[in-house]
């Protein structure tokens, strides 16, 4: 049976996605190895790559072939993948070619002069480079609203979590904050009765490298697909076949590290598993980025603040970095589960890492609604800190708004995905349990392949073969349920 | 007075300029960073690049624009500009879309697998995938003949030495096989007169590097432009503004290592000095590859040999290696001018170096003009490296036909810009001396700086600006003159 139109569909995505592999890794390269100096014509060839993928992926010609397309017989992986192609085209339609081009140019400039501007404090330096990246992707979400017929935030929101609204967000997170304030407070009290001894450093960064090393090993991490480096701001970045994961070394503080390791393992897994046949084309994607922090936090959280796993782990702390009185067993593993409301998102615990994103959410979707504008933020970070972890941020923009590159890059409408992940990541192990009622058993045994081989049938495999809600259905019985993230939490921390 | 046809033409060569910086990065990543799981993916992602910029080369619309901007009111340099254009669009319309792919895949097989079969000496196993590169090699210069009338050899010469004709390469290396062997001998038992003391190691990779970053430093390399990393094959790679150089350590022998980065720091100063106001059309970029190696040895053999040089690095080295006493001031400048020939050219020293190049000109010629196949290789190094050094390889694949990844790459044509490089390295540095009677007293004070501004007024900021035999006059005052070569070895090696 002829498909010509199929065909041809999908040797255009096989060429934009050996193309993306181009600009995969030289992004990944601009945040690891780059000297400064190269900066700006590194941007200027990202961005003319950028500007070359969206003049493919919005050929005139796509829209009959994917017409033509749908009459073929195609099998159901096939249309699948042709419903992934037309969102595809979707989205690089709504925007014309000039925007693309002007988005990279500014998320690129902003995110470099970021890395010195950050640790400088420097906020009004920031700016300057910020507003023009605020101004572009509100231009980005009304042309996104204008095609999509969708909100100006959830039209942002939609390129990262396909399906998910705000309305949505609300909802489940309107229900966190009525009950996230007081447990936090129930956990610190207990907490408070069990005094934990800290690491003592420092800690060489060579030591730290050896150590995540041995725990991506630990976390079956390909070393032949894959690799570690350093940058400021940790990502997984790369390609499935080569996928780049960085992270920064604090000499005083290794755990940061560590678990900023383990939860890019949990990414870098996702993309080394994807379905290798289907690879190049857009149902090979990872499914959403909710479902990817739903793996990073599955590495990072489940396991990581899993007693298990706090088991195998010790062993490498102590070969790497020596012993010391904090590297008592049950002591390490109280530092892997310690709650305390602090000032940096990458650094929070799972309990008060929702507090983080909600205030992210809260603060991106009115600026990007037009309700306050870049200069507002510091003002409303101080005030939500305050609010929801008691914390004052007052004149410190580097351990507050300016702590994270996501909006500097012009990642709007991504937040969300961290906590919906995280809940995701709850629901994932609640199915596990179900499945294999002696999965804790198994992981006290050090069997952590139970885990993979559950996320590598139910998540990776899968790609984009399903939209959200029936990828959760099939992999655990029901769409997206923020019960199974409260549990967790009460069964860890409260039982 | 406007040049739309002009500026049309260098809007599109800034385009190939950025897309080809992706291009220069990963490739580089390749050789420095990429896992074994990542190169067919990246040999597919580049095999579509070189596709799409050769796609963009031979657009026919630029038959029609070049002749129109011959018509529009131009100033010298544009005209250059256009020169380089009219080369660059001569050289891709030669090759056939489909064979352009075809050899950057097989190119590319190959060198990644000769990694491996290099150092497990396996000359079998590399033939498989060479067999293919020297297949495509030879309908690569048969296309290129055709279009330009040269014969085979002199048509992929061309590509890296613009001008340069087999005929001239003759003339030049006949004269020197004629005098080369004797004056080694001769060089050879003058040193046997002055036994000079190996180093001893282990010398371990930290301290080397380090010891690399010294000497590019003292070398005026800018690390806010480039950095220095590791490889199988020392490269200098990356674009202009971001210069990626490549060593790899041996913990035996350091100078190999440091003596290769001082002549890649060459080749990056080159490169970090091109004229700036014209980065990204065809007329910035280096003038040619002899040109290029005459950076790279105007650094490694006319100042790396340069007693000054020497009393300038031993402190960097004494300092990161420790003291002992093949370190003693004399001994350490005798090091760096030692003679003896030896298997692998790019540990060879200045004046058996030659000898290298002639094996591999006079193989490679009559393996493109297929008077002999890949199988013969072997059989013919083991004669001629007899011939010419008396050593003997038979069966040492690794350290004989298999040691440098050029042939395997399929940069046939190169090898001759080494020697020429060295005779274009030699008449600088006696233009030097004409300009600067006090040339070498300034270098014995440590002003090294003397020589860097005579490149960069000379070579570096000429870019293309001019054809290799006028660059070379209006630098030195004549074409290429092989004599000062001779001249510079014999008072260097038997005054």
């Amino acid at each position: 049976m002829r498909t010509p139109a199929y065909d041809d569909l999908h040797g255009r995505h096989q060429r934009l996605h050996r193309l993306s592999h181009l600009q995969a890794i030289t992004s990944w390269d601009q945040s690891a190895n780059m000297p400064p100096k190269g900066n700006e014509a590194r941007s200027l060839a990202l961005a003319e790559m950028q500007g070359l993928l969206h003049e493919l992926a919005t050929d005139t010609a796509l829209k009959d072939l994917l017409a033509r397309a749908e009459a073929e017989p195609l099998d159901d992986v096939q249309r699948a993948n042709l419903r992934e192609m037309r969102r595809v085209r979707r989205a690089s339609n709504a925007l014309p070619q000039k925007l693309v081009q002007a988005l990279s140019l500014a998320n690129s400039r902003c995110e470099h002069a970021w890395r010195t501007q950050r640790p400088a404090n420097n906020w009004a330096g920031y700016l300057e480079n910020f507003r023009e990246v605020v101004r572009l992707a509100r231009e980005e979400a009304q042309c996104l609203a204008d095609s999509s017929g969708l909100g100006l935030y959830d039209a942002l929101m939609d390129r990262y979590e396909p399906g998910m609204r705000a309305a949505e967000v609300d909802r489940v997170f309107g229900d966190l904050r009525q009950w996230l304030p007081d447990l936090i407070r129930e956990v610190e009290a207990r907490q408070a009765g069990e005094p934990t001894l800290q690491p003592v450093g420092p800690f060489a960064s060579a030591a730290q490298r050896a150590l995540g090393h041995g725990a991506m090993r630990l976390l079956g991490f390909d070393f032949e697909a894959g690799r570690l480096d350093e940058s400021a701001h940790p990502f997984c970045g790369g390609v499935p076949e080569d996928v780049r994961m960085t992270t920064r070394y604090s000499e005083s503080n290794f755990l940061q590290s560590l678990m900023g390791t383990v939860h890019e393992t949990g990414h870098g897994r996702y993309e080394q598993n994807l379905p290798r046949p289907w690879l190049g084309q857009p149902i090979a994607n990872a499914r959403s980025m909710a479902l990817h922090e739903s793996q990073s936090l599955s590495f990072e959280m489940q396991l990581g603040g899993h007693p298990a796993f706090a088991a195998l782990l010790l062993p490498l702390v102590r070969q790497q970095l020596g012993e010391q009185p904090a590297f008592e067993e049950r002591n390490f593993a109280r530092l892997l589960t310690r709650v305390s409301p602090g000032l940096i998102r990458v650094e929070a615990d799972e309990v008060t890492y929702p507090a983080h994103v909600i205030l992210r959410y809260e603060i991106e979707r009115a600026l990007i609604e037009g309700h306050i504008e870049a200069e507002d933020i510091p003002a409303l970070w101080d005030e939500k800190m305050m609010e929801l972890l008691g914390l004052d941020t007052r004149g410190n923009f580097k351990d507050g708004c300016m702590q994270d590159v996501h909006w500097g890059c012009g990642l709007f409408g991504y937040f969300p995905c961290y906590t919906l992940g995280a809940m995701y990541a709850a629901q994932w192990f609640a199915a596990m349990r179900r499945a294999m009622p002696d999965l804790d058993a198994r992981l006290a045994a050090g069997e952590l392949g139970a885990v993979f081989d559950w996320l590598r049938v139910n998540i990776w495999s899968q790609g984009s073969r399903w939209e959200t809600p029936e990828l959760a259905k099939r992999a655990s019985g029901e769409a997206l349920n923020p019960a199974h993230f409260r549990a967790h939490l009460q069964s860890r921390y409260l039982a």
